[in-house]
């Protein structure tokens, strides 16, 4: 049964939250969005932090879901692998897949929100109120306080469903945490390291001036630097640094030159393409690194967490934002089949979601020891060699974890965790073991990589008694 | 450099407290505890909740450093192992190691705090103020505000140091939760299931009904009953069971009647033993299954966390109190070597015991499982023959991770997690790979187990890259 007469507030108008206000304004809902901050559209509020983002094939196939895949292409910028550079200054590509048609998109995060909220405006059902910061909700009454920065007054606005997508410091999550009405389990959980962002400019052509068809790593073990192309042909440029220790740390790089010398010894050939480095490392904000776990997401049948505000995570999957996007398509995928029963339709999106993200929350912190040390480590070379060499070779049937996880919007999150990582310990293991190396048939390589990655899930079943 | 003129704050004189307030005194600081409670010898405080635990050799360890070992042992009943009851009020015994001299301890939290108070009376430098409630820390300025029950007063205490022991709920992580000074990582998570305590009195002679050498189990999947001997000859028996889920569960059972049949058709034989089942259940509380995780554990050189405070634990492995009683321990080794040096001995600390706590909370969701199904599992009590066996013929060389976890001591925590797991792996895969059975030779059992064990680690090892 459904009502389509329900009032829907959603709470945040980011990336999550205008993209669910679309869907249901598609669904025929009632929208109201409710956002802190002015219109990015007009306003720059970048702020030098998270300008840009990797879209891959979940996001994407949340796009097409609400009929916008084909403005949102002309935004980006194919990035077909890391392109690492070492402590001299030379670098090595390493694709993320051996298909050809696989690459994620680097894209500004200000331009997608903007063409997100662009399509909401053409729903007469929907409505965005800038300039609205929400405070609180009262989850029982299902009302949210508000203060409107505009008029600098306060105001209650009550919905017969209040979404929550107001990112990983959520007002509702807040609320729900506050209010005990019920257990709440809840994480936060930071990393030893804080993110600064930083500019490469582009040429006085205004072209790019290292490739733009990689995403850039400058992996040193203790910190790393990367680099996403933007349209402009600059590049956002993000250091990942300990607050406070090692020899380099963001307490104690505090002068032009301690920052200089940093750069100089640590990161040569960037250096010489970040003129402002001294500057921006000053002005720009040091941003921390956070993983959001909670359950449960929802307060019976009238509130409702969604995107970084159920599950922040690291960026170093390049999946923050595909998940939130992707939790739209499970969400209104389950919205379809019970419509009209908000409680259970809360229930099942969670016991069918819940697992997913919190996987793609691990494989986000694995793969910052990944980036910022692994892709350094011979044997770990070695496997990448042969994974891309299975892919090419065994294009429908060979998929590494990077590629299941960002390319295969049809595996879930939890199983893409769990097979690859079977599967990356039967390579490393089968390569330490000398029992396959690189000049080996491929045919064989690929049936001991099966049969190793078998073997490994099963043992795991047999020690998990089930 | 050590300055004894320290003046010590601690916050609650629980198990944890009132230890490291006695050895803290022993050490010479000037020590001022205040606990929100009434002295609990001359006052009841139990309030149907948590009223035994299982003391073991990392508590006793703690006992022995303060002295105090002599006076505790007479408040100990042995356990030397599970008694399984199946539905059909079947009982058969599951030991907890193959060695005669292992076995674990049932206690009155009670009667051990009250031990532990009585001692730390003994000390002209250490006071201990009852009935004084902390409702907060200014960290930076190490001020506690109390209220005092007594003279409905509030009062401030300023300290040099300040220890939060004030368990799971501990105002001190509170303040470092709300202050945000720092970044501040912190997880609280629950079970779906619940706990209830319920009581099989002592025969008319004051005799134990049961044994009272085993504590009694009685696993039913979904949900489980246990029972563990009190001094007295009554048992304390802890109900744990879904809040919500299931036929069965603490929502839907309400009347008398449903939880009659709950127990007539579950837990028959227990049912005889528990007269005032109805009225039990009905006012005991419900209480809550969490773990808490937390970074860091001190401020600056101003005040830090211990016991459950800084990591509660579910209490599936007997191992909270052990736990906290160990945290003394370590820190004490600590202090000796760094003493007058507090941010030093905080840091230290919790590099040194952070691994520890975070294994030990883990192992104890494990063993919930396994407790409450895996004792059941037909594979599962192969692997505990053979495990006894081993145990039994190799005392000085095999260990279970039980046994590791439980009467080893001098192994920290994680080693246990790490090196049981794959010892744990190890034999229920070759069981069921029909590589070893119960009448093998004990001699080729062991050494298959230590080659798989050794082969199961160093495949993590690589798969790890490290």
């Amino acid at each position: 049964m459904s009502n389509k007469k329900d009032n829907i507030l959603i709470i945040g108008a980011g990336l999550c939250g205008s993209l669910l206000a679309v869907r249901l304004a598609q669904r025929g809902y009632t929208v109201n969005v409710y956002e802190s901050r002015p219109d990015l559209r007009t306003t720059d509020i970048s702020a030098g932090r998270s300008i840009n983002l990797a879209l891959s094939d979940r996001g994407l196939k949340a796009m097409r879901l609400a009929g916008v895949e084909d403005k949102v292409k002309p935004l980006c910028i194919p990035m077909y692998g890391r392109l690492v550079h070492d402590i001299e200054g030379n670098t090595f590509p390493s694709n993320y897949s051996g298909r050809d048609n696989e690459y994620i998109n680097s894209i500004s995060r200000g331009e997608l929100n903007g063409l997100l909220l662009t399509e909401a405006d053409l729903y007469d059902n929907l409505t965005i109120h800038f300039n609205k910061k929400c405070n609180g909700i009262d989850i029982e009454n299902n009302t949210a306080s508000l203060y409107d920065y505009e008029t600098k007054t306060e105001l209650e606005v009550t919905g017969d469903v209040i979404f929550g997508t107001d990112g990983a410091g959520s007002s509702l999550r807040k609320s729900y945490y506050l209010e005990r009405k019920f257990l709440f389990s809840y994480a936060q959980n930071y990393l030893t390291h804080g993110y600064k962002e930083l500019e490469i400019p582009a040429s006085a052509e205004g072209k790019h001036l290292i490739s733009k068809d990689y995403l850039h790593i400058w992996p040193r073990g203790d910190y790393m630097l990367i680099a996403l192309p933007n349209l402009d042909g600059s590049f956002t440029v993000t250091l990942f640094l300990s607050y406070e220790e090692g020899k380099y740390n963001f307490e104690n790089l505090t002068t032009e030159e301690s920052i200089k010398e940093f750069f100089a010894t640590q990161f040569p050939d960037a250096l010489a393409l970040i003129p402002n480095i001294a500057e921006e490392f000053a002005n720009n904000p040091t941003g921390a690194l956070g993983t959001v776990k909670c359950s449960p997401w929802h307060y019976q049948n009238k509130n409702v967490l969604l995107g970084d505000a159920a599950h922040a995570i690291v960026p170093f999957y390049g999946q923050g934002m595909n998940a939130s996007f992707e939790d739209v398509t499970v969400f209104d995928a389950i919205l379809e089949q019970h419509e009209g029963n908000w409680e259970t339709i809360f229930k099942v999106y969670e016991k069918t979601r819940k697992a997913d993200t919190d996987a793609i929350a691990d494989l986000a912190i694995d793969n910052y020891y990944e980036m910022r040390d692994h892709v350094a480590n011979p044997i770990f070379k070695v496997k990448r060699a042969i994974e891309m060499a299975l892919e090419k070779e065994f294009p429908n049937d060979y998929f590494s974890k990077y590629s299941m996880v960002t390319f295969k919007e049809d595996i879930p999150y939890h199983t893409a965790m769990t097979k690859g990582r079977a599967q990356d310990k039967a390579i490393l293991n089968l390569i330490a073991n000398k029992e396959i190396d690189t000049n080996e048939d491929l045919n064989t390589i690929f049936k001991k990589v099966q049969l190793e990655t078998e073997a490994i899930l099963q043992d795991d079943r047999i020690a998990g008694l089930k």
